[in-house]
């Protein structure tokens, strides 16, 4: 770890004093980065303390789910890495690497991301969202945000609209099945493609044990 | 349903307007009544009516999980229940028979159950918090109370001292792989059994999506 990565890591530390996110914290950040680390080893050229330091900043700027400029947390975020390396006298070029990976990690900003720095960030992040991890996550969202499991009647939506504000179990189709889709680089969609099997097989699971379609009370 | 059982859900439903509690809701209540029907077909002279009652009232208080007076949740829902069933003029001895049972299945109450009908019913709510719908509500009321989804550095609690208020993921040692030991019935305990081991495997390859131990940022 570089001093300005140690440095970057105070500064997040700060920033997220007193904030409680179950799904975006430290142990994000760490897994992040791991992943970071395995996808990496497979491409060329790639800026590993710029890459480092994008990982840091990707969340800086926690915005709830639910909030209405939800959309703008990668761009907060990428704003507050460049102001921040900027005012460390980072060179311009190696700043707009990270802040565009920033910008371009995020789905609701829908930006295609063009470099293999930033095809890492992504592919790393939305790998949290899948799996054992990415199914902890979901359902520590739903709790926080005072949703229900699942549609006791409809688990699978069979007979209604998606709706995963109300409904944890419908973000699986609503948006993590679709992860697998959007990944970048090989070694990462094959991670993802894994994972969205095995939470394929947990929903398998939990709709046996609360009978098929839901019990009628 | 009879007409008790149908006035008995109104009075719920009254009781619980305007709350949430993601792990006990109305699907909480119908797979529990599921798994009483089942319990109760390997068991002889269960009245089926007062344990359905049983069931409907089980947590009719409903107290948060940090509440000073948690422990007290199960004998309060029993004398809603007692009291609701008394003003109908139901008898004495089957209105014990289900404020015995709802005193009885609390973990908290540690109050050994002495009919059939309070070893289904504590068998049946045990069951739900085991297996991936236990996991779900797991991890819904680590988000709903705040913590973290497991300890970054030490997830299995190696080197600490478990905390299921901080770490979700604790709570697999704390309290839900001992349940299998509580269980009342030989079919409840069968069925424990199979969703305890579908829970540790589950810890398993959550442990291996995060690196192990955990890894270090």
């Amino acid at each position: 770890m570089t001093d300005l990565v140690a440095a970057a890591m105070a500064e997040l530390a700060r920033l997220w004093a007193g904030q409680t996110d179950p799904a975006h914290d430290l142990g994000h950040l760490a897994r992040v980065w791991a992943h970071c680390q395995t996808l990496m080893a497979h491409e060329t050229g790639v800026d590993a303390e710029a890459l480092h330091l994008a990982v840091i900043f990707h969340d800086a700027a926690r915005l709830p789910k639910d909030a209405p400029n939800r959309a703008d947390a990668a761009r907060l975020s990428a704003q507050i890495a460049g102001d921040w390396l900027a005012a460390r006298g980072w060179p311009a070029d190696r700043i707009a690497s990270v802040t565009h990976a920033i910008e371009a990690h995020s789905f609701s900003a829908a930006i295609a991301p063009r470099t293999p720095l930033a095809r890492i960030l992504q592919d790393a992040d939305r790998l949290e969202a899948l799996g054992a991890i990415g199914l902890a996550r979901m359902f520590a969202v739903t709790g926080a945000m005072g949703g229900a499991l699942f549609h006791p009647e409809d688990p699978l939506a069979l007979h209604r609209p998606l709706d995963d504000r109300a409904y944890g179990l419908d973000h699986l189709e609503v948006k993590l099945f679709a992860i697998v889709q959007t990944m970048q680089t090989p070694l990462g969609r094959a991670m993802a493609e894994e994972r969205a099997e095995w939470m394929s097989s947990f929903r398998t699971r939990l709709l046996r044990e609360i009978g098929g379609s839901g019990p009628q009370f």
